[in-house]
Formats: C-alpha cells, sequence, structure tokens
C-alpha cells in the first residue's frame, strides 16, 4: 500500500497521536525519548525510550484513552520546516537523543520537516491526515522490544504496535482474524491434539510424530502417492546419505556446500552429506541401467526425509524444521513429452487440493530473462515456457507470470493456495531440469538407435509433508476432515448395561473401509466406554476433535441404532445403516 | 562335528593326501613348505607356500589324479612321535620353516605327534582314518591367499580347499546345493530382475531400490505392518539424526559412540548422530505427555531407516549395508502384563514366516548367567525368564536355551528359520528391557495413583528389510510369491489382431485387488504389445520370473479367454473367470 494512502496516513499519525499522548502521561515522572514511529500494513508502531519506566500492555487503557482525547479534540496536524541547525537546538532542548542522530544522518540538501499536533511536534517526513478526528478506527496491540536501528549494540527500546484501519468494521475483522489465526495455531493445535512432540534430547527442529499425528502423516502422504501412482508414478527408495561426489557432479556442491549437513565415519574417515534432495539420487536409479525411448517417460516417485540446516532460532513447530519429508517425483522423458508430463501433474495438484478442501488456487510461472545464467538452449526454454503457460490456460489456473523467476536449470509452476482465513501459502511445484540429465549423463536409446539425452521434471505435492501439515492443521483448525482425522469415530457409552450392544456396533466399525479419495482407508475408532459422565465424555471428544461421536444408550440399544454426533450436527442412524453413514462422511 | 568323528578324520587324512600329492608334484622344481591343513565343515584346507610358482584351480585336476594314485595304494597312515630336537631337526632336513614354528609354539610337555602315509610325513596330532584307501569322496573346491597365522604382517600363502564327504551322494548333494546357491545369490538376482542398484557417486553398503525392488520391500514391510496393526501396534514417526545427548542418556554412547555415524552441522556447529536404533526416540514420544495404567500397553512401530558403520570391505549387496530399515516396535507396558505381549509378538512372527513360505524355524531363549553384568532385579528376570520359556512352549516352538547370552538389559528371544535349500538364518527378535525405562525416567500412574515404571520391549519381524530381502530372494530363487512380485501379471500378446480383446482383459486387470495375506493389494500387471515374437516374449517373462504370463491370442478372443502360464503349468482361464483366478494364486 502506498504512503500517499488514507489509511497509511491515518496510521502514521496514530502513531504520532500514541507518541503524544504518551509524552503527556509519562514525561512527569520519567525522560521519554523517541525513536521511530511508522505506518505498518495493519497499524502503526512507535519505538521509544521510557528512561527506565516499565510499561506492558497493561498500561494500553490508560494510554488509549489518552489517545481518544486528542483525537476528539481534532486538532489539526500542521507541517513546518526548520534548518539543521534549528532542528538540532529542537531536539536537544526537549532532550530527544535519537531525533538528534536522525537529524544528523540526513542527507546536507534534506528538507528538514516537522509535524505538530496540539503542544507535540515530531521530526517527520509524513505524510498526514489533515487533523487528529481522521484516524479511522484503532487499537493497541501489543509491546515487544526493538534495538535502536536494529542494532544488537544500541539501546533496547520498548515497541508499541497499534492496529489501525479506515473503519471500525475492518478494525474488529482483522482482530477476529488474528483472534481466529491464533486458535487455529499448529504449534498450539499439535500439543492439545497430540499430533507430534519435540525433546531437548533430540534437538530442536527434529518434531517426532505421535500416533496421531503420524494417521495424519501417512493419510495425506498416501493419498498423494496414490494420485501419483494412478497418474504412472512408481516408488523408488533411496539412502539418506551419500558420497559428496553426488553433489559435486550435479553442481549442488558448489551452490549449497556450506548448508550441508556433513557426516563423517569414525571406522575409516569417509565423509558424507545428508541429502537436501531427492534428484541427484533419482538420476542414479534412472542411469543404473540402459533405456529406450518405448519406456519414457519414466515417472519416480519417492516420500523421503531430507536434511535441511536451518539456524535454531529460525526453528518452530512444523512451518520450518531441519528434518523435512518431501513427497518427491521425478519424470524423465523425451522433449517432446513436457507438454503431456506437466498437463499429467496439474491435474493431480488440482485434485488433491480439491480433496483438502483448499480450491483457491494461484500460480506464478516462472520464466528467464534475459541474463546469461540460465543452461539449456533458448529453443528449450521457449518451448517449455510456453507449454507451462499452455497448461495453466488449459486447466483455467489463475496465474501470473514472472520473468527472472526461473531456477538456472529451468522455468518453473509454482502453486499457491488459500486457507480458511484467507492466507496465501505455497505449496505445490513443477520445475523442468535441462541440467541434471546434462551433468550425469543420462541418456536413452532413441528409435533411430541414436544416443538422446531426457529431459527432467521435478514435482513435489505437498511439498514437504511437515510444512504442509502446519497449513493444514490451521486450515482445518484441528478438524481434519473425516477421511484423514487420526481418530475418526469415538463409541460413548452410556452406563454399562450397553456393553454387549458396543459389541454389535465394534463388529460393523471393524468392517467400514472408506474408499475416497485415499482407497482402502480402514476404519479408525476407539471406544470411551470408562465410568465417566456422558456429558464429560462428550467434552473429552469435542476437545480431540472427533469428526464422529456415537453415543450408545439403552434407548438405542431398544431401538437397534446409534446416536450419531458430528461437529455441527445430531441424527440418530440405524445399526444395519451404520457402514454406509460411515462411508458417505 | 566331532574331530573324532569318521567324516572329520577323513577329511584331515585328505588334507595329508592333497599335501602328498602337491609334494610329490611340484618338490622337483620348487620348495613347497607346508602351513596348517585342518578338516573343517565340509571339507578340508591346507596353506602352502609354492615358492613363487603359482598353483591356480587349473592345476586341480592334475593334482586329483595325483591324489587317488595315493588313495588308490590304499597306503597305512601311521602315528609316531619325536622328541622335540628330533622333530627340529625332522623340519630343518625337509626345509619346512613354517612347521619348525610350529614345533616351537608347542608347550613344553606336549607331545610331539607324526603322521605318515608313504614317504609323507607330517606333523600332526591327528587324528586320522587308517589307510589312505578309507577317505570316502572329495573334491578340490577353490584357491584363496592366506596370512600365515592370519597375520596380515606375514607370509601370504596359498590355500587350497577341498570338499569332502563320507559318501559320493553326499557330495554331490553338497555341491549341487552350492551350485543351487550360486544360482540363487541375491546380487546376481538383484541384478538380473532389477531390484536394486549402487551407484559410485553414492556410496558402499548404500543401496537405492528401482521401482520393482521397492514394490518388494514396500508389499514385505506393509505386510508386516498390517499384522502389527491387527496385534494393537500404531506407527509413529521420528528424525534419523539426534543430539548426541539422547545416547548418552540411553547408554548407547558409552557402549558405541565410537562407531557412530557423526554429523555436523556447519551452519552453528552443532553436533548430531544419525540412528543407528530407534528405541531411544520412541522413548521421547512415549514421554512427551503423561500416561495412566488404562493406556497400557502402549505399542509404537516404525519402519525406519538406521545407519550403522561398516567397514567398506565387509559390504556387499544387501545382506550386509550401512542403511538398514528396520520394521521396528516397542511396547511400553506393565509388568503383568509381559506375558500376553510376548504370545501377541510369537503369534505375529509365527503367522509373518508362515506366509513366506518359511514354517522352518528354532528361536534362541537367551538368558542371564550368574555375572553381575545384568541390570534390573534378579526376581524380574527370574519372571520375564519364565515367561518366554512359557510362550516358547504354549507356541510349540522348537527352542533352546543359552544361559549367559541375554543381553544385558534383559533376556531375549531369537528366531532363526531355515530357506529352501536348508541354510538358517536369524530373523526376528523380541527383547525385554529393564533398562532404558529407568535411564529415561519413564513412568506412568498405577491404579494407586503412585508413579511406576513400565518395562520395554524391542521388536524386529522382519528385522533389517534389506537383510531380509537379501534371504528372501535366495529363498524364492527371485520366484516371488504372487502376493509380493512386483510385477506380478504380464500380457503377452500373439499379434496386433487381439488390441481391442487386450483392452478388455485390462479392464479386469484394473479391478483384481487381492486380500491376502496384504490387504488391498492391487494387482501390478503390464502388457507386452511389442512386434516381437510369442517366443521371445514368453522368455523374456520368464527371465524376469514373472509368476504369471497371460497370453492373448485370435483362438482366446473367439473363446473369451486367456492362456495362463505358471512358472511350472498352463491353463484356460475365462475372462469371466480371471479376477476371481487371480486373487486364488
Amino acid at each position: 500500500m502506498s504512503e500517499e494512502s488514507n489509511v497509511m496516513k491515518q496510521r502514521h499519525s496514530l502513531s504520532h497521536i500514541m507518541a503524544a499522548a504518551i509524552k503527556n502521561l509519562y514525561s512527569g515522572t520519567t525522560t521519554v525519548q523517541f525513536g521511530v514511529g511508522p505506518a505498518i500494513d495493519n497499524g502503526f508502531y512507535y519505538d521509544i525510550d521510557f528512561g527506565g519506566v516499565k510499561v506492558s500492555e497493561e498500561d494500553f487503557k490508560k494510554i488509549e484513552k489518552e489517545m481518544r482525547k486528542i483525537i476528539n479534540k481534532d486538532l489539526p496536524i500542521t507541517y513546518s520546516e526548520r534548518s539543521r541547525k534549528d532542528a538540532l537546538a529542537w531536539a536537544k532542548e526537549n532532550a530527544q537523543k535519537f531525533k538528534a542522530e536522525l537529524i544528523n544522518d540526513l542527507p546536507e540538501d534534506e528538507t528538514i520537516s516537522f509535524y505538530t499536533l496540539g503542544d507535540f511536534e515530531d521530526l517527520c517526513k509524513g505524510p498526514h491526515v489533515e487533523s487528529t478526528g481522521k484516524v479511522g478506527a484503532f487499537k493497541l496491540e501489543k509491546v515487544a522490544g526493538a534495538y535502536w536501528r536494529g542494532d544488537e549494540k544500541r539501546e533496547m527500546l520498548t515497541r508499541i504496535y497499534g492496529l489501525a484501519f479506515e473503519t471500525e468494521e475492518e478494525l474488529d475483522a482483522y482482530v477476529k482474524k488474528q483472534e481466529e489465526a491464533k486458535q487455529r495455531d499448529h504449534r498450539k493445535l499439535g500439543k492439545e491434539l497430540d499430533l507430534y512432540c519435540f525433546s531437548d534430547l533430540v534437538g530442536a527442529g527434529l518434531p517426532m510424530f505421535t500416533p496421531r499425528g503420524t494417521v495424519l502423516r501417512q493419510t495425506l502422504g498416501e493419498y498423494s502417492m496414490q494420485l501419483r501412482h494412478d497418474a504412472g508414478f512408481e516408488r523408488v527408495f533411496t539412502p539418506h546419505i551419500t558420497k559428496l561426489d553426488l553433489y559435486k557432479t550435479s553442481g549442488h556442491y558448489a551452490k549449497f556446500g556450506a548448508e550441508l549437513f556433513l557426516v563423517h565415519s569414525q571406522v575409516n574417515g569417509e565423509e558424507f552429506a545428508l541429502k537436501p534432495m531427492n534428484c541427484p539420487h533419482h538420476t542414479q536409479i534412472f542411469a543404473s541401467r540402459p533405456h529406450t525411448y518405448r519406456e519414457l517417460p519414466i515417472r519416480y516417485m519417492e516420500p523421503t526425509t531430507d536434511y535441511r540446516d536451518e539456524k535454531s532460532g529460525e526453528l518452530g513447530g512444523l512451518s520450518r524444521v531441519r528434518a523435512l519429508t518431501q513427497d518427491d517425483s521425478h519424470v524423465f522423458c523425451r522433449k517432446d513429452q513436457i507438454k503431456g508430463e506437466i498437463q499429467n501433474l496439474v491435474k493431480l495438484v488440482r485434485e488433491l487440493y480439491s480433496s483438502m478442501g483448499m480450491d483457491k488456487m494461484r500460480v506464478r510461472l516462472s520464466y528467464r530473462n534475459d541474463e546469461d545464467k540460465y543452461l539449456g538452449s533458448p529453443e528449450l526454454w521457449e518451448m517449455a515456457q510456453g507449454e507451462i503457460k499452455q497448461a495453466a490456460i488449459d486447466n483455467g489456473l489463475d496465474y501470473f507470470e514472472m520473468e527472472g523467476e526461473a531456477a538456472f536449470y529451468g522455468p518453473k509452476i509454482d502453486f499457491m493456495v488459500e486457507d480458511a482465513i484467507g492466507r496465501e501459502h505455497q505449496v505445490a511445484t513443477i520445475q523442468i531440469d535441462f541440467v541434471q540429465p546434462e551433468r550425469f549423463g543420462l541418456e536413452f536409446v532413441n528409435e533411430k538407435s541414436e544416443k538422446e539425452r531426457p529431459v527432467m521434471i521435478h514435482h513435489a505435492t505437498l511439498g514437504s509433508i511437515e510444512r504442509f501439515m502446519s497449513v493444514f492443521i490451521e486450515h482445518t483448525a484441528g478438524w481434519f476432515p473425516f477421511w484423514c482425522a487420526p481418530e475418526q469415530v469415538r463409541v460413548l457409552t452410556v452406563n454399562d448395561q450397553v456393553a454387549d450392544y458396543v459389541e454389535k456396533v465394534k463388529e460393523v466399525l471393524n468392517g467400514v473401509i472408506l474408499d475416497a479419495p485415499l482407497r482402502h482407508n480402514e476404519l479408525r475408532y476407539t471406544v470411551d466406554d470408562s465410568g465417566e459422565s456422558l456429558g464429560k465424555k462428550i467434552r473429552e471428544a469435542t476437545k480431540m476433535k472427533i469428526p464422529c461421536a456415537l453415543i450408545v444408550g439403552p434407548k438405542d440399544v431398544e431401538a437397534e441404532e446409534v446416536s450419531v454426533r458430528l461437529r455441527d450436527s445430531e441424527t440418530k442412524v440405524k445399526l444395519a445403516e451404520l457402514n454406509n453413514y460411515l462411508r458417505s462422511l
């Protein structure tokens, strides 16, 4: 958003109003020195040195009240200029050392401007709204620490963030969405729903998946594999380590060598690396025997864990991990097969995200530009870029094109999906590669009995399963679709008299096998026949976000039915109908 | 077999006869010095210094002929003794420096004995058969190099191996079995059937599995998981690396620290290890939330790849690898649940190996002895050993007991199965562990609301999937059971006229889903509709050991059937019956 837009002017003015309010409230008891106070996305902040006084969110009510006073006065916000000398005198007079530093750092010929509202004056380039009454809706948000000028050797200031929008409705909507995002935080839900855990003994960024979390990752991963199996992909298996020679040949070592996890053999001193990607390994399977054109395309897929060395500070939940499981695929094909393969992949990506309830999708088509860093002939690029675009058009994708965003080895399509609260996440990718087949000397025998080089296509459907899980947990708020919920059904008994009938219910449940979207998906259920009250059992099942609770009481026994309680509805289902009913969920 | 047994005496005598023959043949042209020549399983060998003359398997005919001459003479083999001084004089006179060394190394009071046949005399403790005519059947086998006294700093001698049995029939049977083993060698079949490959760029001991090999490993692995799933195990997932702290706590670091693959972060210098086993990781999942006695037993399973640092020289095919995928399970249970859990596991191990056609099974029960290296109370050991034995008896297992063979952390059951050519392989294991729960401070809340320590049970069903594959490939000679064959069916067309009918056949095949022993096992088939002759197509399918070929010619089209060709039989099946027929294979 432009600085000149009304809402950005409003946000900027609010940061001045907050500073004025704080000066009014605190300058009697302490020296308040101001740093910078810009408008930002969703609001504003101001970095302030409170001279040792601790200011926390408990003070927000007081500060907001003072701000509203200033707003209600509808004071004009007026522009003025000062010479450098006068500006520095102003800073000195007002004991504003940070402002003095800013003034000193301004270029020689820069106009030094100030904005004034009431008796509060601030060094500022603007722009602002005309008067304090025109600032729209706001709300102070949070307090954080911030080093002056982002330099950890300088003073630590108190940064107060505010949210600000043109209308109360927009502000409310934003606050609600933030609250929603907090409720959906996959780190919170991961713990509450017992999906994964960390251990200090194992290390940061190395999640371990509990039985529930493993069901989720397997179910999602198997569905992704099923789609690719049906599209002609065959599973392969490669080790997690390799000699460095593999990456020296592929070219990865020269580019990313310093980021590899190195593996050392104490037995004989050999050096290996943990694999951060799988393409070089897959080339070695392709190269392990001769191929003819009749066999192409050859399509490998492998769900396997890669290791990337992220800084500990950057790790959090499943969004960023050191052990990431890629649902990786590689196609080896002739040049004239690229088009068909892209179509094949686009189709399966759409089907997968549609099954996940993530239909809102955009794609970025990344092309080369005129720089000469791109490998492979310009004609090949032209052709591949044309086919990527055609695939986007043919599939009615919402696409945009970016020149200069391609990988050095070929053009690509990146898929972005929107989650339930409107956030966009980059997920699947399709990348054409003219380089690795060359570097590894891959070849097949063509119709003329000549040796020819195949093209490689890299594809990830879910991407990293861990990262996708973080997105999916937040997208669903932990209310997973029935087919992939770790515990799909929980039987809740009303009392002990129903024990025999529960056996009959279990017999039915043991025979339930879901068929879509994942084939042969055997029902996962538990029985809560503890002595607790039904109310407590229902609360427990709801807390664990079990999509379907089957309540069994004496009346259900009599009627040969169960009382079904879904997330947002209830119904009765005859035992004879239960299998079909569950298969339809 | 005892040294005193007739066949061992025969073998020992044959080694002398070979030495005599070699002396006769070579001593004119070179100095032949003899090392040692013992009887061994299946035959004998003699280590010989030929004074620079190269002896190879091409010389076997000549040597065997000379040996038969000596045998035919039926020379008596006679015992004599010499004083140390006379013995050394004999060695010197005959220029036998290795014998002199052996004599010098004999204890002071040892009787120094010799055996003589014809004019060949040898330092030897015996025993031997009475005369050279009584040596049974033999055949020279192979030549290898061997360091004198196994010391690589000493002389390299030529070791000539012979096979020897009491009868020609036994010898023939053994030779045939050896030939059979060679044909079944999984390294040979792995290449012929395109199951796995190695790459110099990736490294020794790091197999990569092609689509065919991956089907095999997945199918076997999934069946093992299915059995455990049905027995109450839940899948978990853990990373392949960990901070060393995990193994310092578990105690593995102190024992095996020097054998770990170490992993180094170049980004921040952190040190990790590649996991060589999974139990410590699984304790961390158990410990990630509180448990009550009602939840126990908690049963985790995880098929995951472990890394063990073997010397390059020890690596070969899939028998010994650096990346081994364990179908690992861990039970956390109360002491009074150990019995039930062992029964549970023994049952599933039997079912699995029975499905693999490996019913011939022995088990070793490994107990503690009186040494004080064992951790955990003697009562606990007594109880656990009793229950292991009871489980063996209750399940009618062919067991034997070994005191002092237990792990320091608890007693165990190891399962050994016999393959199709009578070789025994150690496979599954069940190990009780009193120690890791203690070291990791694992606990649950018991009926009295007190904290109590669980017992851990380690279990591997197939063991390492790679090693099991090496056994299974050799057991089946690559003719895998229908349910786990990588390519189960290949449709072979007689000519182009059947193209439309083949579509109908494919429609049937697409609907075939096998249910046993692995559930929901979708049929894997290909179509060979190339222009090659039917004969060539059949040979190709046989070469790849496809269990079922469906031949489709014009007559089959007319009769609405297919000609089924199995490994050892042929039949016709109506198209309408094909699905049921295939499901019955």
